[in-house]
C-alpha cells in the first residue's frame, strides 16, 4: 500500500510508492561527465571572455581579470535580472508588476576544468562556500534585495549549460513564494509550540536514525520524511541557526565536509548524477529569528517530472526516503 | 530590462526575461512523433491486457473489455494510490501520514493509435471530456475523495510512459497544495472585493487582447500574466463557474473546439512539442462557490527546469505571454 505523507514545513502532501519501490538502478539516468572539448570562459587565461569579476581569491595576489585565481565571481553574461536603477512597483488593473533589478552573478568554483565539486579538495570546497557567505554579506547591503538564492545545477539535465564547476546567485527584490512559505509556517508552528520545527525534525530523525544518511560535529544529512524526488537529500545544522551566511566560521569547514560526503556518496550511488542544490535561509533583515532554521536542499535529477506536478503541487515519490537514505549511508566512498 | 510579475491568484513572481527573449525556433526541443511500432495495451484486440475497463463507450453495444469502444477508462496498470481500504491517518510524532487510499486511472482517447489529441475529430474530443466529467461524477461519490484530478502527459519529455494518446486521472484523499492555495487566495480575494478573480482576469484580458489567442461563445484561452513557462496557455470559460463536471452539457462542444484549436497552434508554432495539461476544479463538495473558476493549463515542455524553481517556487521564463499569444494568435491552422 503506498503512502501519503505531509511535509511538516510547507504542508504539502506526496504519494511514496511502496509496491513499486524504484531502487538506484531502476532510474534511466545519464550520467554527468565533464567532456572538456572547445572553448571554456571559466578557464584560466578566458577572464576576458567572462563580464569584469565582482570579487576573486588569489593566493599569490595578481591583477584582477588575469589567471592565478582560486575561485572567481563574475556577473551572468545573460542576467535574468539588471542590477541598474530604482525598484519601481507598478499595478496594471489587477496584475502587480516591478521592473526586473536584481544581481545574477556566477561562481567559479575552482579553476580545474575538469573537476566536479564531489572532487575538489575539502579545502577549496570551504574557499566556496566562503565565497557564497561573502557575496551574500555584500550583496545585503543594497537594501533594494529582499531574498540572495545561491544554487547550483550540475549537468545538463539539471539546467547546467556549461560544465565547468559553477554555482549561481541571484538577488531578489521580493522572497520567493516556497521560502516565504517556509518561513510563514515555521512561524505558525513556533507560535504554537515555542520550538523550531526543523529543531524538532533534526532531534527526532537522529533520535531514529531511519532517514539519517550521515552526520558529523554540526551537521546531518537526511532523506525527508515526505520528499518530492528520489533520492533527495537535506543538509541541516544540528544547533539553531536562521542565516547561512551568520553561522559561525568554523562550522563551513563542517558543512564543506559534509557536503563532498554528500556528493560523493551520491556519485556512488547514482552513477555520478545530475543534481541541483539550492540554500534556503532567512530572508535579508530577518536574519536573527526563532523559527526558522537555515538548510541546503539537494535534489538529484533521476525523473520526467511529469508535468501535473507543475500545475498541481502534487508529487508521486517511487523511492521511500528510507530506502534511499539506506542506499546512500551505506555506499562506499 | 526584464521584468518581475505576480500572478495574482497564487501570489508567486516569476522573472520574465524581454532583452534575451526566446522565439519558438530558440528552444531545441524534440518533437512528439507516434511511432505505431511494437505492442501496445490501448489497441483494438488488446483489451485483455489492461486491468478490467470500469467505463468505456461502444455506439454498436458489445461486451466489456472487448474492441468496438470509441472511448475506454481503465484503472492505472501501475497505480500510484491503492483503491481498497479505510483512510487510516496517522501521526509519527512531527511528521502525518494516512495509508494510500485512491484511484488512479487512465482514459484511452481513441482506439486510433496514431492520432494525437490535436487530431480527433471534435466530435471525439467532446466525448473524451463527458468522460472525464462522467468519471469525476462516478468518483465523486466515494466520501473518502476530496479532489479529483484530471491530467494528460503528451509525449515523454512530458512524462507519457505510452504514446498511444490517454489522459490520466487520480481520485485523493486530500487537495493538492496548490490548487487549495488556488482556493484560498481566491476566497480571500473574493472577500475584499466581492468579485470572483478569474471573472476580473478574464475581462481585463477581453479588453485589452493583449494576451488573448483565441476565444469563442463559452472559452478564452490566453498567455497568463505571470507564466511559470515559456508558451504556457490558460483555457478559461467566460461565465463564472467553479467546477468543470458541473458546467451545462452544451458548453463541453465549445470546450472541446477551444481545445482541439489551441493544440493544434502549439503544433504548428512549436513543432508537435510534448505537452502537460491539467484541470483545475474545486474540491469535491465545494463544487458550487463565488470565488474559484475553474480553468484548464496547458504547459508546453521546452525548456529544462532550470532546479532551483523546485527548491523555491521561483520562476525565470524567456518568453513573455505577450510574444507567446501573438505566435499562437497568428498562427496558421
Amino acid at each position: 500500500m503506498p503512502e501519503l505523507r505531509k511535509d511538516p514545513i510547507t504542508g504539502r502532501w506526496v504519494i511514496i510508492s511502496t509496491d513499486r519501490s524504484k531502487r538506484p538502478s531502476d532510474f534511466s539516468r545519464e550520467s554527468v561527465r565533464i567532456h572538456g572539448t572547445g572553448f571554456c570562459p571559466f578557464c584560466y587565461g578566458n577572464e576576458d571572455r567572462t563580464p569584469p569579476e565582482v570579487d576573486a581569491r588569489r593566493e599569490n595576489g595578481g591583477p584582477r581579470n588575469s589567471p592565478g585565481w582560486t575561485t572567481r565571481v563574475v556577473p551572468n553574461k545573460f542576467p535574468a535580472l539588471g542590477i541598474e536603477g530604482a525598484l519601481d512597483r507598478q499595478g496594471e488593473g489587477v496584475f502587480d508588476k516591478m521592473n526586473g533589478i536584481g544581481a545574477h552573478e556566477v561562481i567559479i568554483e575552482t579553476p580545474e576544468h575538469h573537476l566536479t565539486l564531489a572532487r575538489l579538495p575539502e579545502k577549496q570546497l570551504e574557499e566556496v562556500l566562503g565565497v557564497y557567505r561573502d557575496r551574500m554579506l555584500d550583496l545585503k547591503r543594497d537594501r533594494r534585495f529582499k531574498y540572495i538564492l545561491i544554487f547550483k545545477n550540475h549537468g545538463e539535465a539539471a539546467g547546467a549549460s556549461l560544465e565547468h564547476s559553477h554555482s549561481q546567485l541571484i538577488a531578489l527584490p521580493i522572497v520567493p513564494k516556497r521560502v516565504q512559505e517556509e518561513v510563514d509556517n515555521s512561524k505558525t508552528y513556533w507560535l504554537h509550540k515555542e520550538r523550531c520545527i526543523f529543531c524538532d525534525i533534526v532531534r527526532q530523525e537522529l533520535e531514529s536514525g531511519l532517514r539519517v544518511i550521515t552526520e558529523n560535529e554540526d551537521f546531518v544529512a537526511v532523506a525527508p520524511y515526505a520528499p518530492r524526488f528520489p533520492f533527495e537529500t537535506w543538509l541541516l545544522p544540528k544547533q539553531h541557526g536562521s542565516a547561512f551566511e551568520n553561522c559561525p566560521s568554523r562550522m563551513y569547514g563542517g558543512l564543506a565536509a559534509m557536503l563532498k560526503n554528500i556528493l560523493l556518496r551520491l556519485d556512488v550511488v547514482l552513477e555520478m548524477p545530475a543534481y541541483n542544490y539550492v540554500i534556503h535561509t532567512s530572508p535579508v533583515g530577518e536574519e536573527t529569528n526563532d523559527h526558522y532554521h537555515w538548510h541546503i536542499e539537494m535534489m538529484p535529477k533521476l525523473t520526467r517530472v511529469a508535468g501535473f506536478e507543475w500545475g498541481t503541487g502534487f508529487y508521486i515519490n517511487p523511492t521511500p526516503p528510507e530506502e534511499s537514505a539506506q542506499f546512500l549511508r551505506e555506499a562506499v566512498i
